[in-house]
């Protein structure tokens, strides 16, 4: 194994469950697999597991004070004047696993469940040569995956799983919060367990002129998010409308003008106004806290070899 | 109008919503209600609103500490060593709208959601001609009814529903906890309408003999629960298993000696051993704080003529 191999190899994977203390299905995959192991060895990397809020687990809440999956970025860590109690577990985790940027761990995957229709959902922080390889093979590997991104988003990700180098936030829906569905625990099970066999292979080049990663295609879309949309409210910030009853459950669906989005409790239909685009966490139940009604993304497609936009 | 007539007249109904912080339809129902008036004007019974728990509307969660929709067994409401906040709650409003069993309340619909297919299911908590009527009423104006009834499972209900001497518990499922979907509201708002079409009607008997009391059906199916079933645990009380797919979002099924019911986080399935009944409040994430994986209800036909079981 050459010095470039060597660097870049993959020793240590973290799987995390219970970012958010009630999506279920990851907090009982880690400790389904730290109880009764892992069926298959890996022998090129250690697997480590971590539930992430263990107190909101056990209220069976989100989060406590903020939530935890959007308390990572380096600045906020960096800042000692950020005391709510997630904060404060995000410095932790951080001091645990990381620190991020030269982190002790060198993949995490993080579990989580919605309750939109986001079918298979691996979440991208960051599109290089490796991420694109690794969804690309989990695309060839898996049905109904989806893959999304946050890059044009933010910077410096607040993500958990981007105090590692390397990571994915794996988001399987629709499931309603603090329930579990064994077809949702299964596909999360699935998603994990092909993470990992491309790592094993991706650890391994010598072995893969004939392996996993040969036949990887050329290019991959990947739903890119670029905005947001809110719930009309009243001047009590009381929301006003639904998601129209024609969006629900849908996944990825395309809107154009014209459409209808809401419909007010009067009954009216309320029409969409912008661009067309597509819409992706349509009535996700966790972010009626911010009166996030959906998120708006468009397809990327990526060149596995440059790693650039096509076209 | 005669005494009797006089003394049964429903005066005051109390539309109630945020029993249970985390169910927004009701909540949402009674807010919009309250803001916007109700279309349709009731001559006969004063209509108030109540969201009962604003404490745990405002966290977004079902409850702080007890679930206050146990809280309402007369014994309870006497008992002062019972103080936690949903048991102080409980005897606020027990002495706000009641005492229960001397209401100044004539008639309350308490409003909630299941993350179940429970369907527009209309729990009883006491069965007499006055509560067969209604839910026959309200069987022949809306689709998918289903009634069902607690009244084999204990005496002195702790619903809170039970307060007055009238009243209905409304339960509109699948939804997830913590969103609003309109038909979920739509079909809540409907029964609601209904509901108070037959006070309305009832209130007012000498104009019933061609009204929408007339055509009553002779006797009506009342699913009426017995017992429960609980998730498989292992010696930590975590659950081994989840309820089997082939009941996943199912309204009501029969389960015959047999027939799956779990399925282990191994994989494998886990057969059902009693005799044949129907399950209901399947996965109902509610009740995971209990391990609780569903209920079990057989039909019973009540007359309405003689308010006794049929056969």
């Amino acid at each position: 194994m050459n010095q470039l191999e060597q660097q870049n190899k993959i020793s240590s994977v973290l799987l995390v469950g219970g970012t958010h203390g009630n999506e279920l299905t990851g907090i009982k995959l880690v400790r389904h697999w730290q109880t009764q192991g892992v069926e298959k060895q890996f022998d090129s990397f250690q697997l480590d597991y971590l539930i992430a809020n263990p107190k909101a687990v056990k209220a069976n809440k989100r989060y406590l004070d903020h939530d935890l999956n959007r308390c990572f970025k380096l600045a906020e860590l960096k800042d000692e004047s950020l005391t709510s109690f997630e904060q404060c577990l995000a410095k932790k985790i951080d001091h645990q696993i990381g620190p991020k940027g030269n982190a002790k761990v060198d993949f995490i995957i993080d579990l989580h469940t919605s309750t939109a229709n986001m079918q298979t959902n691996i979440v991208l922080t960051r599109i290089d040569r490796f991420h694109l390889q690794l969804v690309a093979f989990l695309k060839s590997q898996l049905p109904d995956v989806v893959i999304t991104s946050e890059t044009d988003l933010m910077d410096d990700h607040h993500f958990l799983e981007s105090i590692a180098d390397k990571g994915i936030l794996l988001e399987v829906g629709p499931i309603p919060q603090a329930s579990i569905e064994y077809h949702c625990f299964d596909t999360t099970q699935k998603a994990v367990r092909a993470c990992l066999d491309f790592i094993e292979a991706f650890n391994q080049p010598s072995q893969n002129d004939s392996g996993l990663l040969k036949n990887l295609p050329d290019d991959i879309e990947i739903m890119t998010y670029y905005s947001k949309i809110y719930f009309p409210t009243d001047e009590n910030d009381e929301i006003t409308a639904s998601v129209h009853p024609s969006l629900i459950g849908k996944a990825y669906p395309k809107i154009n003008q014209g459409d209808p989005i809401f419909k007010s409790f009067d009954g009216q239909d309320i029409l969409y106004q912008g661009e067309s685009t597509y819409l992706a966490f349509i009535n996700e139940a966790a972010y009626y806290d911010q009166n996030i009604a959906m998120c708006l993304c468009l397809p990327k497609s990526y060149s596995l070899k440059t790693c650039q936009v096509i076209g």
